[in-house]
């Protein structure tokens, strides 16, 4: 069990990490994850198995992702994985242990095992979901500005969108409200910058792709 | 490790399974699957523990659909499941033992275990594939008339579709090439139709979907 958990933070998409005290792969960057036990699911596991590296109440979203499972994979005695991709929101800032630190997801530090093709595998599933979902609640704080949420797409997406566009696609699905609240106005003056929410924190899918639809 | 393994036959799209002959639940009726092995992956395993049913030849796609993981799934020592989707050709037969036959996926016989549960996740999974892969090339034989590339279609999205249509979006792609033959004229004369086939027989993502695409 093991889970690349996501979050944007200064800017870019980062994976949370621990550093290995000990061998094999003493020092490599590690997924945090652990063993099954024979009475979880593997759901319920590695939410248990990721409250001993972040507090899981931080978590907006956890998915299935896919089984990593070569003979080799790690030294010694046989481990399956089954991968997650976990999600935190961009405005919290989870206590972590000391040996466990965030990292850009497209600029990873020497890994152990097969980490290091977990965590493209987890970017690349969000970037996907992030087209057809409204999973951008899982990456957005409670409340936020037009702005802020084009940041937090960009990073994720990993190029520049134009708040324009993202707004009109939002609005376009229903997934994006206006709370009637606006942040509160700067020094400068100026009319301050409105407050949208995501109307719903289940993930939806925004955009079912049926090219061969029934004929009407 | 368990396949849910669908064809197009008899124009539905059917699931192969295997009634058990002892208890736990015996009559029901069961996905072919079996234990992974200390020198297998789950791919490797699945081929495996699909030839003891199907000739694994004739199997055109095999990826993984999900881990199931309740630990009350199967009765007695605990069994994790990792699910793949498998697919055979339309004009192939595969010999299969007597115990193992094709059922209707939308329409189940009484299931073992939580089989009944894998075999729509499967099917929602081809159906999804359908509208933004070239997917197709693994349900269709190897050269078919659009006529009966719609019959395929239909019956694994489960609703007529029309056959210019199909071969609008197809031919969008690239994903279907005119082979140059034509089916040999029947006693009713008239022009042949004729044969088409895919351009790829790997699994390509013919319509990323990309919403927000970056600024051009």
């Amino acid at each position: 069990m093991l889970a690349a958990v996501l979050q944007v933070r200064d800017g870019r998409l980062r994976v949370l990490l621990w550093q290995r005290a000990r061998q094999p792969h003493q020092d490599r960057w590690s997924l945090p994850g652990g063993r099954l036990r024979a009475d979880e699911d593997v759901e319920t596991s590695i939410r248990r198995q990721l409250a001993e590296k972040v507090d899981v109440h931080t978590l907006s979203h956890v998915e299935q992702l896919a089984v990593f499972s070569a003979p080799d994979r790690v030294p010694g005695h046989r481990v399956v994985a089954t991968a997650f991709l976990g999600l935190v929101p961009s405005d919290l800032d989870p206590a972590v242990p000391a040996d466990t630190s965030w990292h850009p997801a497209d600029d990873l530090p020497p890994t152990a095992f097969d980490h290091a093709g977990i965590v493209p595998a987890a970017r690349d599933r969000l970037r996907a979901k992030l087209s057809y979902t409204n999973i951008g609640f899982a990456l957005a704080p409670a409340e936020f500005t037009v702005s802020e949420l084009r940041r937090i797409y960009s990073a994720a997406l990993g190029y520049q969108i134009a708040a324009t566009n993202l707004q009109r696609v939002l609005s376009r699905r229903g997934v994006l409200r206006a709370t009637g609240r606006t942040v509160a106005a700067g020094p400068a003056g100026g009319r301050p910058p409105a407050l949208f929410a995501f109307t719903s924190r289940d993930l939806q899918v925004t955009d079912p792709f049926a090219v061969l639809r029934p004929p009407t």
